[in-house]
């Protein structure tokens, strides 16, 4: 408490180092139809390419940006203020919804009213907002109905990337080529309409967590036929962290490119934590409703009820919850089939669920009532994410009688909830050995209808506690081929502690490597050009380049400085893996000297070995004038 | 100089942190047929499991240990000495080979009687061993005549690690089902005998590294039908690094899991620096002959000669190095095939031979005299790793026709290698998309008649410096699945800098996980029971258990420990992830006892619902009476 009462005592700043640009990257917009449609991307400048006649530029490259104003000098970020509310004009000109006196929720309104908290409380100037009578506020909604609404227009934008300018003779001749993927049904296409982007949401294989009362989220989407995403958790447990911190991880995690965050907060204040998150967060922020519930009466799982349940849904629901994870697919005939498991229920909200359906012998409430939770969803606009209680906790459990029946009960209440026009994702697992992890691809899209499946990992062997982002980072990189929409990271502190800031930064990157090798393999128009950027710089010896193309610049620049501290290491032809002498590409370059003359580079000489002979033979002859000069010494 | 003058100064003393038994493991022998036949493990032993009733005893588990006598407390390390000769005896048994009066390599002899490397001299007091005149001397000769040579049987142990005690009833109860693979065409016995061994070597299959000189290695095998291998790499460069700190990575790579080394020093005093790492080595010690040879010639490529290399081969055949790596399939004509490359050529053995090719316009030494080469290596057994000199350096070049088409020539080498009982490997790729990984491997096997792969990584995108061996263990966990037999590390420095200790411990444990999870994968009948057995230990919060059955016992507690230090917390029923009240496995366990009376864990109850629905409803009344009790807080 002391911590969290300097925090706000010190009047919540910012965590200075989530707010400066990312090295030789500047935020620029590209504009829609109209005005208000401003969509932020990251560009990263690059330099020339030295050749023996005139430099040739290279253009910048354009990429996904997940942080929001925290990385626009232009932006004013004050914490106490909260983010501007980029959606609240569109969410008003469709004139479906209200504004409330206050919180609806009984425990909402308690906090409000709670002067003991008044220093831990965010300034909120603007009371919730809800559907009016009989609406129905949810972008599925709008796509069944055929309207494409802003958010769709600017998640077209902000997914096509510019990448209308790829595929071009020019850019392969600049980047080189593409390869074809490998989509398991994927749907790619070269450009993304907003059209599309509504096709999509109507079929319920995309979802656009959007709640109107979080009206400072940048619109993104989640499907397959889409850049894969991935989520950072965070959020603070009886044990240990504040308010403070957890501000900051979400900073940290969206710099990094945590595309939705969610807040797994158990300990105290959860209420007044989430307020500052959302206020501050320009990405969905999802929660697992049920973790906040059971601290409501005292963590005694079968004193929970439906009542402090719903009342929870529509407390969060106000503050502006994107997703919400709901373990309904724990029945009570499937808690006997995880007694003999390895590693029983590890799902908190399963393991939750089960013995409150054990205590009372009853079905959960979750499932008895998920119509009504349909109702309030769709009143806001939060999405499900439906929790796979009885996901494997090892090796051992994947792929077994359990994980698949409550499988089929989420296929089930997929059907519910798109009835009611609710948008809807599917979790999965958790622990899975290699060779079974498509399988659990297959089997999702099939019982769920092709809804957006969300995987925790998959960890691939459960044997390297502390390296848990690697064991699962490989599973999460395979599902995300086969057709997994969104990836939750795990970080290196997984089964062992709470996740600090260095382990939300690797998490996030092992993730954003998973997902953009994904992207790559499923062929995504976008992909390969910043891959092929960066190996272009690499191999032209602009390091500079190398370090700002890549998913951490600071890293990379810091490794490279250990051995070679000097700017002049920066163009240099070699660095300190193999010395001056060795350096596979300063040589390489020599070869294609030799092999092309001026100009040449272009023509297919491989169907031309003649002129390839003859090149070689003069450039031969031209490497015996020069001799060890090439090898000169920097 | 002055750092290496000092390490022999203070008489080369061991790296402390290496020789320390791993927490909670001591080294067991299994003696074999012969008493000389003595096959070390690191058993770990593990604390009961508490129950209601009597504790119930975790059996030890046996695992592969790479270490060598270094984490032997009864063995005496000194490196001025180096390692026991642990076969001495049974390469002498043969009686195919003898003594030379010193080495036969001019540059040997050279080296031999230069004073001024008295101070960095190994106190060599063995003389080189060669194979008698017109014998073979290699384990796949002995294994086509039908031989099993100690050799094999100590490998045939060492692999099955006690698997036949598995899979029985009573290993099920404790440690849970085991996963049947996919295997792709691997055979993976349920026992390993010692004429499986010989039969995998005699179809080429399979290699066995034991250059007779290095007589100090403990036996392993590389072959897709075995345990998964990793190799680590070291080695000074012109920029950086000492003797002192190559042989540190050395047993500090074993101590983690390398299965062999690879020695790629550029840098002066190379064969003074092979000769301390080979006399410590209980691993096969790898090694690119053509980097000493262009040290040889001042570093010009071109000055190159066919003499200089063969002294070279003999030099380092003499001193026992296991396997070389020679890029005889960069012919002249596929040179212009990689011009036109994102990053042309990135393997420095195959930019040095297209350079060389280049000026004379010739076909490279390696290739013109490869029947030669065969012929130095089997008078020391020396083992082929033929090298992908023309192996992709971005996503782009991947299985591009320049890569494809070295590959089917190494295959034509291969039949040429295994026509002279020399045993050959072959090396992979380097950077490839998923989707296009399985092709590599179907080729190999296709191409070089099942010959065992050897892959770097391969890296699953380009975009992310400072964390390849994520980018690379994704890839490598793959191709391992698919059949590649040993997996080369890559460090978090790729593409940026020479490795540190710290980074080849974060490559070895990358690169472990790469090779389990693919065990796991092909359903290795011995690879499941590890991650059981550790899930089992996380399942029971059987905490030091789970730190030590974990592949870096040490990182695991420390993070632990970061949020709860104390011993206290290493049997609470929680971590600090969640704090005690929402453990989901505390949960679990409580629901487990509520579904099952004492002794009725065996019953199949899944197929016996009324039972367990009674057992509910008794155990729900139970929980009624016990009530919030169960949420005591530690």
């Amino acid at each position: 408490m002391s911590k969290t009462a300097h925090f706000l005592a010190e009047s919540a700043r910012v965590d200075a180092a989530a707010v400066q640009p990312l090295p030789g990257s500047r935020k620029v917009f590209v504009t829609g139809t109209r005005a208000d449609i401003r969509v932020p991307f990251r560009e990263i400048s690059l330099s020339p390419t030295r050749t023996s006649g005139a430099d040739e530029q290279n253009p910048p490259l354009l990429v996904y940006d997940t942080s929001g104003p925290y990385t626009d000098p232009d932006a004013d970020i004050d914490l106490r203020k909260g983010l501007p509310e980029l959606r609240r004009g569109w969410i008003a000109a469709r004139g479906d919804t209200e504004f409330l006196d206050g919180p609806s929720s009984e425990f909402g309104r308690r906090r409000a009213n709670d002067p003991t908290l008044a220093q831990l409380r965010f300034d909120l100037t603007r009371t919730p907002r809800r559907a009016k009578e009989g609406k129905n506020v949810t972008q599925l909604h709008y796509a069944r109905q055929g309207i494409i609404t802003p958010e769709m227009e600017f998640i077209a934008i902000r997914e096509n990337q510019r990448r209308q300018a790829l595929g071009t003779q020019e850019v392969e001749r600049i980047l080189g080529h593409r390869h074809p993927g490998q989509g398991f049904g994927a749907k790619l296409p070269e450009e993304i309409t907003p059209e599309f982007v509504r096709d999509e949401v109507a079929a319920g294989r995309a979802i656009i967590p959007c709640n109107i009362n979080h009206p400072e989220s940048e619109p993104m989407i989640i499907g397959r036929n889409f850049l894969v995403k991935i989520n950072g958790n965070l959020g603070n447990s009886a044990v240990t962290s504040s308010i403070e911190e957890e501000v900051d991880k979400m900073t940290w995690g969206i710099r990094w490119g945590s595309d939705t965050i969610m807040d797994l907060s158990t300990g105290a204040n959860i209420h007044e934590t989430r307020e500052w998150i959302l206020r501050n967060a320009p990405v969905p922020i999802g929660t697992v409703p049920i973790y906040q519930a059971l601290e409501k009466v005292n963590g005694v799982a079968e004193d929970l009820t439906w009542e402090v349940f719903r009342d929870t849904l529509i407390e969060q629901a106000e503050q502006g919850v994107d997703y919400f994870t709901i373990h309904a697919g724990v029945l009570l005939r499937y808690v006997p089939l995880t007694a003999r498991r390895v590693t029983g229920i590890v799902s908190r909200g399963g393991s939750i669920m089960a013995k409150w359906c054990l205590f009372h012998h009853r079905e959960s409430f979750l499932y008895t009532h998920f119509e009504e939770i349909c109702e309030i969803c769709k009143r806001y606009d939060v999405a499900f994410s439906l929790g796979d209680g009885l996901r494997p906790g090892s090796v051992a459990d994947a792929n077994d009688a359990a994980q698949f029946a409550e499988l089929e009960t989420l296929g089930e209440l997929t059907q519910i909830a798109w009835r009611h026009d609710v948008q809807v994702m599917i979790e999965g697992p958790g622990h899975v050995p290699m060779h079974l992890i498509k399988e659990n691809m297959d089997k999702q899209l099939a019982e769920c209808d092709e809804a957006p499946f969300y995987t925790l990992g998959p960890l691939t062997t459960d044997i390297a506690p502390g390296y848990d982002h690697i064991t699962s980072g490989i599973g999460a990189a395979m599902i995300g081929w086969y057709g997994c929409a969104m990836l939750c990271y795990v970080t290196p502190k997984e089964h062992l502690g709470l996740p600090n800031k260095d382990d939300v930064k690797t998490g996030i990157i092992t993730y954003k490597i998973a997902a953009h090798a994904a992207d790559l393999a499923k062929g995504h128009p976008a992909a390969q050009r910043r891959d092929n950027a960066l190996s272009k710089a690499r191999f032209e010896f602009r390091w500079e380049d190398q370090f700002n193309l890549g998913l951490d610049p600071d890293t990379a620049r810091a490794y490279h400085d250990e051995t070679l501290p000097k700017d002049a290491a920066k163009v240099a032809h070699f660095c300190s893996m193999c010395g001056p002498k060795f350096c596979s590409m300063k040589i390489s370059q020599e070869v294609r000297d030799s092999v092309f003359k001026d100009g040449a580079r272009d023509r297919g000489l491989e169907g031309d070995r003649d002129a390839v002979r003859k090149g070689m033979e003069e450039q031969a002859e031209k490497f015996r004038e020069q001799g060890a000069a090439l090898y000169r010494e920097v």
